[in-house]
């Protein structure tokens, strides 16, 4: 199979080092990759390679979402990671971030895109593109995710593309590559159903900018998923049966509206459910593709699945390989702009499912930082979905810590979806449903509903105690909103 | 001027009276009117006179945004309004709200109308709808707002015509109804300009649903506007030496990109501020039309405001009844749907401008809760537009309460809109962008920028002390996080 179609651009193949040699310290590199997925490995290792040798090499980074260890944890641990776009889940860039050493802007992942090619980001110096094959036309062919590569490509000085071998050739025709004009010339997008193709299968590139290109065979860092425990199967059984109660209820038609699910194992757990229900015909719009979206595919459960980055576990990605031909006919790889488009998401409807770290009485949503100051991942795409869906849902475990956290609190300690943009709450204690409520009506329905028995009395306790305040629309007691994050930090526990 | 063009409706005239028996205690009742323009005052008054006399009547009340006194104030003040969506700014209606009376949900104004379509806000008992006149085939001409008009007329059992003969017949030809149909059916909306006309002039309405027509002549409550004072000058100021530079470093274009404007005296200051500035050919894609538009359509600054009311002053008023005709060529009023629709203001690109009641040092906003727990009017639109804008600027005074109050604070006490959505700060001090900025480094812009010199060294002081804990990635201190808030409940100061 011939990667480099384009004969002319057979002359810019270089290895990792002499293609990390046009990075030079202070620039903005933006580059492929969404979840540990389709992102550029080899250049990467060799530019850190060259901080630890002792080069004094400080970067920004742009991305679509996390990448693998091969970006951003080499590049915190080399010291290159200087500031980081959009999200991250490594564990060393995470350090950097909680320990200052970083500067990370947690972003909606629609809104980078857009900002990229608005200037809002600056100049982008240099783009690190994976690649299955460049076309004749010098166009790129993806990998196993789209994220920001069309804007990165379009928006850089010049473009580094990394061709990995590793990954399958069948994924070929799986992308969907469709962007839009900046306004006042941008137009609809015109997608009315989750299985819409509507643009091409490679990121159009001028030739002229490819400065490199470099061979590699390092495969996606996948990760593993938690096994599938009781309380995610709770969980999942409580938001089944409230779409079964939608559909009955005629709220809902009987395939539902497409799904969007989060990252990880509790949103594999939820998604997993519905391979036992009796839901037929789904369809999913969403970021990633994981590993029950597989089983359901061949349950014949779910008809299309549309995201922008396969994000299997381990023998997931095994499982892609060796049928990605089968897969690739049900599912639909998008850049970012349009898998996470308020546009799409709100036409379409979808129902929106992700996870929060917790939530308060009244319904606002804490999805990044751990006790109001301790960045965990960011914010990924949930307020792209939420915001926008036909039903959005939050789903937590009510306790953490063995018990000395409370997932239900009075005020979280960061706020990232307000009362506002979610509908229904659920933990493995059950599912509450706010829609048409009041702050108040709201918090009973959440304390009853979903906190853990053994915090209950103290929920109520604080609710009753503002009620008794001035002023009854919101009640809070402004000395002990974040009284129990406090007594956490101070003892160990809520309680 | 024949108000009711299909014959075969004219025996369906009755007095308010008559056509306020139609509503029952504990029904549904959604209104046309958005701020307090073209909302019913006729039968709303009628029926508040019943329940003074005596009569049990409690009602939910749906509306596009506030309305005026008749119908908020009267039904607040005789025990009717029991249930209240989305949006209100009466006295009467929010001390009810405030004293736990009245169950309200304070909603993002887009979601309104589809949620009535969805079921979520229950069955629609009674639309009542002020009107121009009906068509010959029942269709209902608006007056001075569209608001959730068309989806009160398709889902309500019945709908009450209210036509006020105070309303000038050059509204008709303003409006442009279009809706969406309901997902999975939902089609791109064809607006690519401010100034697209892409549905009716009136709202379309099965003739047999139509169980009363009410003739009223009250004109709209229109509210005074304050004087434009030197902190919103100098705001206005800041803005637009802001909007230049972007067009100098070629971020914006020369004439911007489609303005959208809050409601009230600082906004319609801040809008005021363009009419002396030398940009031109501006367009405006917002909620309202206040009186600084009418400046900027004079000055012919302004070819073409969409908006979802007029919402005039009471010199406004009588000026745009005046020259309707004029006004009716660069303006159009379209349904809350559209005028608020993200798809429609992420595409156009609009430069969006509101209002905070606070703001915090890492940029999350407080638009809807005074202290946490105090309602004040409600979200509005703001979080349609804030996070779909090309740009999202908020404004405030610096202080409140003379001094007593800093508008800048650690921690906002209620977040309406978070740190993911919002790109510039300003106060009469300056502006802060804060594009690209990690939170800590935004909180140093903010707090040099926009707070008052009077509590700058005291957020500086919360700040450093923050940063001196674990984590540095959004350092807050837990326990102090409100301080400011309960200072000022217990001292009367913040200081």
């Amino acid at each position: 199979m011939n990667r480099i179609r384009m004969e002319s651009l057979e002359n810019k193949v270089m290895t990792a080092e002499a293609a990390s040699m046009l990075i030079k310290d202070g620039m903005t590199v933006a580059t492929s990759g969404f979840t540990p997925s389709g992102y550029p490995k080899s250049v990467p290792l060799a530019l850190a390679k060259r901080a630890e040798e002792g080069e004094k090499i400080g970067l920004t980074l742009v991305t679509g979402a996390s990448v693998g260890d091969e970006l951003d944890g080499a590049w915190a641990r080399a010291g290159i990671l200087k500031r980081r776009f959009p999200y991250q889940t490594n564990a060393s860039s995470r350090n950097g971030i909680n320990d200052g050493s970083v500067s990370y802007q947690d972003m909606h992942l629609s809104h980078v895109p857009q900002f990229i090619e608005y200037g809002f980001l600056g100049n982008i110096d240099v783009a690190i593109i994976e690649a299955l094959a460049i076309t004749e036309e010098g166009g790129i062919i993806p990998t196993t995710s789209v994220g920001i590569s069309p804007q990165a490509v379009s928006e850089a000085d010049m473009v580094i593309v990394e061709i990995n071998t590793s990954q399958s050739m069948a994924l070929e025709g799986v992308h969907d590559i469709y962007t839009t004009k900046k306004p006042p010339f941008r137009q609809p997008i015109p997608i009315t159903h989750a299985g819409d193709r509507v643009g091409t299968t490679f990121i159009p590139c001028d030739p002229e900018k490819i400065a490199a290109i470099v061979f590699s065979d390092i495969t996606d860092k996948v990760r593993p998923l938690g096994a599938i425990d009781e309380d995610s199967k709770k969980i999942s059984g409580h938001i089944i049966k409230f779409l079964e109660n939608e559909v009955n209820e005629g709220r809902l038609p009987n395939n539902l509206l497409p799904l969007q699910s989060g990252v990880g194992s509790v949103a594999n757990a939820v998604l997993g459910g519905l391979l036992d229900s009796d839901f037929e015909n789904l369809t999913c719009y969403t970021e990633v593709i994981q590993d029950s979206m597989f089983d359901l595919i061949d349950a014949g459960k779910v008809s299309v699945a549309s995201g922008t980055s396969f994000t299997p576990s381990e023998e997931g990605l095994i499982r892609l390989n060796e049928n990605m031909e089968h897969y690739a006919k049900h599912c639909i790889l998008r850049p970012m702009e349009i898998s996470n488009h308020p546009e799409v998401a709100r036409r379409l409807g979808v129902i929106a499912m992700n996870t929060a770290i917790e939530f308060d009485i009244y319904g606002h949503v804490n999805s990044t930082n751990i006790m109001g100051s301790r960045m965990m991942n960011g914010l990924g795409g949930s307020g792209d979905f939420t915001r926008n869906a036909y039903i959005s849902i939050f789903t937590t475990v009510s306790t953490a810590k063995n018990g000395d956290i409370s997932s239900i609190v009075p005020f979280v300690s960061h706020v990232d979806h307000t009362e506002h943009d979610v509908e229904v709450f659920v933990t493995e204690q059950g599912l509450a449903d706010v829609r048409g409520l009041s702050p108040r009506e709201r918090a009973r329905c959440i304390i009853e509903n979903c906190a853990h028995p053994d915090y209950k009395d103290m929920l109520f306790d604080y609710l009753e105690r503002a009620e008794a305040g001035k002023y009854s629309h919101e009640p809070h007691i402004m000395d002990e909103s974040h009284s129990w994050h406090h007594r956490f930090l101070e003892t160990g526990s809520m309680r």
